[in-house]
């Protein structure tokens, strides 16, 4: 065609090329070296991704709840179970295990009451004797009594199940806006309370939770933990010490029986309801824990909604007591979980990291903030990213929106977690890794990139150098075993 | 306190302070010099953004639809209606005026046909006399005549502005994704068509779209001009050069009356469905139009929904057409209006580029290429962002998670736009400088943002230097003046 012969007008197509080629490689993984068989790989997940991205209704564009029954069904999603992610740095100790399994196991045990609230919820408490009425609730009911009036327990325990998550068929009108949504968060944490913090439920919860994670192929766990005393059924009290050796203790017969799995650590949790004078004796609290359990105790963290909590800095005092003794105590700031731009709350990020934050958790916001982002990278602080999270506690509608794409766009130190799978329907870290693969990454994304994403999350872990390279060489033998495995 | 006395192992709260500053300043506006009274009246429009921050419902983090009564009640809102915004540089032909002008005042005109298609929509046609029939619709209905068989015309009127505008009271429910609403914004303009190329109409719309953007304080438009062939009364088609002329009449017309008004241009704009080869004799079209009307035409772009359209990429031939025969025809492309990443598509910004584009419209995708956005950056090329464009075709819901977030607060080249305004619900350009500066722009900007958008938009206009120079010593006395009536 007479095209050909006046070529020279149009844009270099190898500089093009060149141009687009330095783009990939500063994405997440796109500087990562792969065998041909990750090729391979590489190639079969771009085609399953490409089909996704095509077809009518496409997952991350919908709200998880919607979407879930397609991720299921979607072969990528059962690809990306299959794979070896590592670890999950972000996840909170009462939503390891799916809520149904709190009521057809746990609320099905001896000795366990219930009452209703004034506002719709539940509460639960094990006792020997009928226990004393708290305020705003009706009168204890023994469930074993109620469930032995009753021909079907399966409108009863379906009602407990919806008071223990934020799953529901219609999420938008059930929840319209931000308000809305967290304060039914929050409830979802004080139903579960008096099931959870029961001493022996307080133990099979945990290892439920790390049966459930290791089932997903994680092979390791940091949680963020409140470490809430908890209580016998005499009524006897368990100190936070209690707690701390109980993780000890089933993450070793976890472990025991389960060769594989790598390991757990705790961050210690406070809410940032607190005050000031408050929270100088939780981190007094925090040192003695860490100096007493080095070992599975990794570091402490503020919870609890930003935009209506106080900021980092009005704790700058208690936070800087550890350096002021000269010694160790790790932090790991949620911070940055937020739509406001400009407030002394979308500070937090910058002042998680002016306190050394060892990550971020969620840095929804840090993306706003160029100087902090920049600090943040020359740190090499990780961010924690859970979409699920961010969508259904209404940071974001369409995970194609989600922030993490920019920073994945740009190699920015990141980690997939899940936050509170169970509460948000989910369960392990495979959704997460569907939306943040499938939603976020984009279509040039391929091996490289959940490579880099599964060694990132022993790379940013809090384990030390020696077991980080123990825990990759497992990782890696895994991984090569799933790449075989999975080949066309 | 104690604390004071071991102040030393907290962060030095003056680097804290000079990272805040930092950042602040590389935001857009974060190195515009201010006047005493700017600072007066930033403090002001701080306080008032602040205080819808704090309302329990917050505009930009709602549908437009649904956040349109609040914004009209907003005082921040009235203010900026007052504010001199300079130029509008991204909206289209037949979305400047409101579509209740259409059916009011174009439809009651003598000889207007209406007929109704079979997927619930209208055309309309002028004519001396009874128009043959067009497929897919019912016969011709002359207005005049069912109007004056009808008691009450309101049913019928409002009838037919649904079918010119995207507004509608439950936009969740009407348009459950992007398929759904790009479909009907094509019929919208479908709906428009006859109407607006109707040639006496076609200068009627003009300068009633003029003075609309004039009222609304903005004192220079470019115009996306599809420069459609008009029709008389007797079916006579006038051609491209009638239409440009119609264009350059209309406005010496207006400038006459509005001594204040600065102009208009023109960007020549060719739908993306075409193929190659008809885009060829566009061009060479468009660069006949770019010789004969030097001074209103400032150039060519292509239009029409880009996941479902062709890449430009697959345009390169004729888009070289221009360079290759030695002659100007400045491109303002379209690119990036998407979610998809990875894709042939979500190339257009990096080939917008290349094709040398003066402007990039949308660049919503542009922060998922840091490539590409630091060749945007360098080449000194501004994003036009539309915000309510954006959230009605559902690109993003909540206007805080638009990515021009993270433009402005890296400061790069942008200016607000309104795209299609009256098909919105919107008019002028107030509506998106409401959305960008309360609900994009964050808490902390404050006059200096304003200032240098609304410089921006003449900064980055396809105006000679000269004529620059020019438009903002007028801007800039309309500014003091606005500044100084509206200090506290
Ligand atoms: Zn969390
Ligand atoms: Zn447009």
């Amino acid at each position: 065609s007479c095209w050909a012969a006046l070529g020279s007008a149009m844009p270099d197509p190898n500089y093009r090329e060149y141009l687009i080629k330095t783009e990939k490689s500063q994405q997440t993984g796109g500087r990562v070296l792969l065998t041909n068989a990750e090729e391979q790989l590489s190639e079969v997940l771009q085609k399953m991704k490409q089909e996704e991205m095509e077809s009518s209704e496409f997952p991350p564009a919908m709200h998880f709840f919607k979407a879930k029954p397609l991720i299921n069904h979607s072969s990528l999603f059962n690809l990306l179970r299959k794979m070896p992610k590592g670890g999950a740095l972000h996840v909170h100790d009462f939503a390891l295990v799916d809520v149904e399994w709190l009521v057809k196991n746990v609320t099905y045990r001896q000795h366990c009451y219930v009452c209703f609230t004034d506002d719709q919820s539940v509460r639960f408490i094990f006792s020997s004797h009928q226990p004393k009425p708290i305020p705003h609730c009706s009168e204890w009911i023994l469930l074993e009594t109620v469930r032995a009036k009753i021909d079907n327990t399966t409108d009863l325990d379906n009602g407990l199940i919806s008071n223990l998550t934020l799953y529901t068929d219609n999420p938008e009108a059930a929840y319209p806006n931000q308000d809305v949504v967290w304060k039914r968060f929050e409830e979802t944490f004080l139903a579960a309370w008096g099931l959870v913090t029961y001493a022996p439920v307080f133990k099979d919860y945990f290892f439920e939770g790390l049966k459930r994670f290791n089932a997903d192929n994680v092979m390791y766990l940091e949680l963020r933990a409140l470490l809430p005393q908890t209580y016998e059924l005499n009524g006897t009290i368990n100190d936070r010490f209690w707690t701390l050796r109980a993780y000890q203790e089933v993450l070793t017969q976890f472990v025991a029986e389960h060769s594989d799995f790598f390991g757990a650590r705790v961050i210690f949790t406070a809410n940032r309801g607190i005050n000031a004078s408050q929270l100088k004796e939780v981190i007094e609290e925090a040192v003695k824990l860490q100096r007493e359990f080095p070992e599975i105790m990794a570091g402490f963290d503020l919870v609890g909604r930003e935009d209506t909590g106080r900021p980092l800095w009005y704790f700058k005092e208690p936070l800087s007591l550890p350096e002021q003794l000269g010694v160790s105590l790790p932090y790991f700031f949620h911070a940055g979980e937020t739509d406001t731009q400009g407030t002394d709350v979308d500070q937090n990020i910058l002042d998680a990291l002016l306190f050394n934050t060892s990550r971020i958790g969620h840095g929804f916001a840090l993306v706003r903030h160029p100087t902090t982002k920049a600090l943040s990278r020359k740190m090499g602080v990780a961010v924690e990213v859970c979409p699920i999270s961010n969508q259904v506690l209404k940071l974001v509608s369409d995970l194609r929106d989600h922030p993490a794409a920019v920073l994945m766009s740009e190699g920015h130190p990141l980690v997939i977690s899940s936050d509170d799978p169970a509460i948000f329907g989910a369960s392990g870290l495979s959704y997460d890794f569907y939306e943040a693969f499938v939603g976020i990454a984009g279509l040039t994304s391929g091996a490289g990139t959940l490579k880099e994403l599964a060694i990132n999350s022993i790379r940013y872990s809090s384990l030390s150098p020696q077991q980080k390279e123990e825990a990759l060489s497992i990782w890696q033998k895994k991984w090569d075993k799933f790449v075989v495995e999975n080949l066309p």
